[in-house]
């Protein structure tokens, strides 16, 4: 299976200099990873340049021969709980070991226990994106290492993000008070629920300022049951009551929308009974079926109520930087907070989550700490920089925007939507192959690159059974190593979700797919 | 300054073969770059892996140039607010760009705003260490570019995570309960402000959970006024009323230590007025200036009346896995969560920081979630798996396990003793350079590799004059570009901060620093 994983010949002449190098060189500075080092001659320089080079290289065919020979993995991992405590030693090792002993126990201990997000075959949950583009970026954003909590600990870094956020604020053609120069601006987060946890944190602080904050008790939040998880976090770690949390429910009168009369009715029925109404959060694209709010509706009745207004486009907000897919965020405008996924679609490596703010005073009033330690000149002549630490939740952070920049200047933003598109092609293949067998229904209708369908109940019409034939055909599936799709429920039904997105994936991963649902589907019908 | 990053014959002829196949070769699905792709047949394939190897040795050798060439930048950026804007166009490109004229814009624009902590002469704030291995690991973490959320998502991701953080407290010789195989364990989270906000939330929960829910306006935090800011962000966020946030005053009389007869007293007062004190927060190594809070007795204070007790000891936990300093964090057996930062002093790249609990069941109370599209047949089987999701604040995580897992090997721990024990050493020979000069003095000892320091007053004694003039030396310095240190305030003093911890720092550097920064101290005290 590893077979083409095997160094190769340059590699292999590299790792033989280095290591005669460092058996031979007379400098003893040079030789940081032998380990006959000893007395204070022989300091340790972690950070060698030439062996960085040396061992980068080595490491970049790895990487590359790992793509190479990505599709001969068995696609969701078939180990067993516990393996890898059975095959590692119970203590780290008191002298250093080789970088060809380490890296053949990825291979050997490692890959076997993965699940291999960019293989072509990898079609559960959403895709997170890697590409040539995305990697180079993440090397240098870990060779500089800089951490830019402020502007003075790394100009760059708080400059490009501005910059970059606003470009794509463009590309999503926001509206201006999401762009930098007013009060607005964008920000990366590490991932969608870091952002959704934000705002509401910013917006539960704004309405105690003016309440009183003994009212946290009274805060009501309003989502569909469609929204991501990430939304019942956020609310228990800002600590809003659960009995405050309106869950409305959605169903396929809607294909899963929220309705906004049921909006309307909770609100109204929550301010008579003495509550507030605080945060409301739409979704484009959700999770489960890539639903779609009706977010011109939900603003009216938001902005109406002195609600904050929150957008979670995590997935499909990368389809709206196509004209044709941009329609999915119009109402965006009544929004006061944005946010996508740069890594579920636009090619950028996890981690790199865009959020949006209309007034980024909402944001640092909540966020800001300032010790000592952390004053600086330019920090003090307040308006002039931005400190991204007053942004979020950590104070500390990464270079992220780096990766994002080369993303679109090396791809481009014509080659990007139609990355997008591509997908979003394949997936009506497959949704064509799906409705052409009578064995198969389409559930709700397909707008992204998300397929959501499932095995037809038989004669019977028994929902159970038919749900439980769905769990043993994707657990069918998913064990053969060919593929990986992942579930949801929709109305009480199981239904499996076939999402196209990794980067590799042609028609032909998608037809080879639909050949094994198939296959796995006639076996247990046959049962 | 930036001679030798210019590309080296051998990345040039890389580049050169790149771009004359994308132009010659017949394939069109093995040209991505090229702006001249046109119709289906050229569909963008944007993880070509012979790609990715041209261009990951060009990025590997473009990051061991800056490494060599790394001292001769200033170490502070010198630029202005809003250089970057005035020099990078309004929007993203809607063509590729050329990996050649991005790198050349890393370098005249990029490189020039960035403030290099890796450099040998930046001594502000604390290290983040980048290190040949930590590079390495954080390839592969990219490269593989698994999410592994739940255990199914990618299995080594979790059981990796698991045995490296057992090691590790192993080596901090934490006691057992902190270990895997009980009820507690050890998770990666981004930095030490999210571990600080994570244990926060599973306290106030837990206690939520036993004195009912709307008890939160009663719940009292203690900490000394030399806790890292995260604390006061982790109450912001969690909704503690400041006012019930006791920020209890240490002084020179015990080192900026916390008194635990004032916090006896406080817990004494704050129990008497009906409140529920619920979160005790003691540090191992304070920002300011390293301060060591006594452990035991808070925490038997904290035993006594129920509280959580967390220990941070993001900077000095890594210098407690040498046997000589592992004293500093004796009595960390009577708290609840402890936590440290790799990426400060194990060479693992940002970002890597190490939190133990002893009660798993709190945190994963606080944080789980499970909706149905997460489901999976080995989470449901309980127990037998962990699914970090419900140990972190987001969903999402990187396989950040691998690198330290890397460093760790690749170094061994004998390895990296010596290289946190050859900092110390540095801190000693800077500690006597200034205690030798009459103009300075050191404030409070030194533990670990951070000098506090300052110009001692003049002879009318003005304390405000005093700090005026080693604010102007900070500034001087740091405007230099030949060094980077950081400030505090102390008592009301400001005092400088030197803190070692560079990869590339050396003795020569700790005196080259000190005699710019006496230089700069004469050249004001002859103003």
């Amino acid at each position: 299976m590893h077979g083409s994983l095997q160094p190769r010949a340059r590699s292999e002449r590299c790792l033989q200099v280095a290591a005669s190098t460092a058996e031979n060189r007379q400098d003893p500075e040079r030789r940081p990873w032998s380990e006959r080092e000893k007395g204070s001659r022989n300091m340790l320089r972690p950070m060698d340049s030439e062996q960085l080079r040396e061992y980068g290289h080595r490491m970049v065919d790895f990487i590359a021969d790992y793509y190479k020979t990505i599709e001969s993995f068995p696609v969701r991992s078939l180990v067993q709980p516990g393996y890898l405590h059975n095959i590692l030693p119970d203590s780290a090792p008191d002298h250093p070991e080789t970088v060809e002993k380490v890296l053949d126990d990825v291979k050997t201990k490692i890959l076997p226990g993965l699940t291999h997000w960019q293989s072509p075959n990898f079609f559960a949950y959403y895709p997170s994106n890697s590409s040539v583009a995305g990697f180079l970026g993440e090397m240098l954003i870990t060779g500089l290492n800089v951490i830019g909590f402020s502007w003075v600990a790394s100009p760059a870094a708080t400059e490009l993000e501005i910059i970059v956020l606003d470009w794509l604020a463009k590309l999503l053609n926001l509206p201006e008070q999401f762009l930098s120069k007013g009060k607005g601006g964008g920000v990366i987060q590490g991932s969608a629920s870091e952002a959704v946890l934000v705002v509401m944190i910013a917006a539960r602080d704004k309405v105690l300022r003016s309440v009183g904050k003994n009212a946290l008790e009274k805060l009501v939040v309003y989502s569909s049951d469609q929204t991501h998880s990430a939304l019942q976090k956020a609310c228990q770690i800002a600590g809003i009551h659960p009995e405050n949390c309106r869950v409305l429910k959605a169903d396929s009168s809607t294909n899963y929308a929220m309705r906004p009369e049921l909006l309307q009715e909770a609100v109204s029925r929550d301010i008579e009974a003495g509550l507030i109404p605080f945060f409301l959060c739409g979704n484009v694209g959700t999770t489960s079926s890539t639903a779609v709010d009706p977010l011109v509706a939900l603003g009216k009745i938001a902005k109406s109520n002195e609600m904050w207004f929150h957008v979670d486009a995590a997935y499909a907000g990368n389809a709206c930087i196509c004209p044709e897919y941009r329609q999915y965020i119009d109402g965006v405008e009544t929004a006061d907070s944005f946010n996508m996924n740069a890594y579920k679609g636009l090619l950028t490596n996890f981690d790199c989550s865009l959020l949006w703010v209309k007034d980024q005073y909402a944001v640092t009033e909540a966020f800001s700490a300032n010790p000592e330690y952390l004053k600086n000149k330019a920090s003090q002549e307040n308006l002039v920089v931005v400190d991204y630490k007053d942004w979020q939740i950590a104070l500390s952070r990464r270079f992220r925007s780096l990766k994002l920049w080369m993303v679109l200047r090396l791809y481009g933003v014509e080659t990007l939507k139609n990355y997008i598109r591509n997908h979003i092609k394949l997936a009506k293949v497959f949704e064509q192959l799906v409705s052409q067998d009578s064995n198969f229904e389409v559930i709700t209708p397909r707008i992204f690159s998300l397929v959501c369908f499932r095995m037809v109940p038989t004669d019977d019409n028994d929902e159970k059974k038919c749900n439980v034939r769905n769990q043993e055909l994707l657990e069918a599936v998913n064990s053969s190593g060919k593929l990986f799709i992942s579930h949801t429920a929709l109305s009480g039904k199981i239904v499996l979700r076939f999402s196209i997105g990794a980067p590799l994936t042609e028609e032909k991963h998608v037809k080879e797919a639909w050949k094994v649902i198939k296959e796995e589907a006639s076996y247990l019908l046959r049962k």
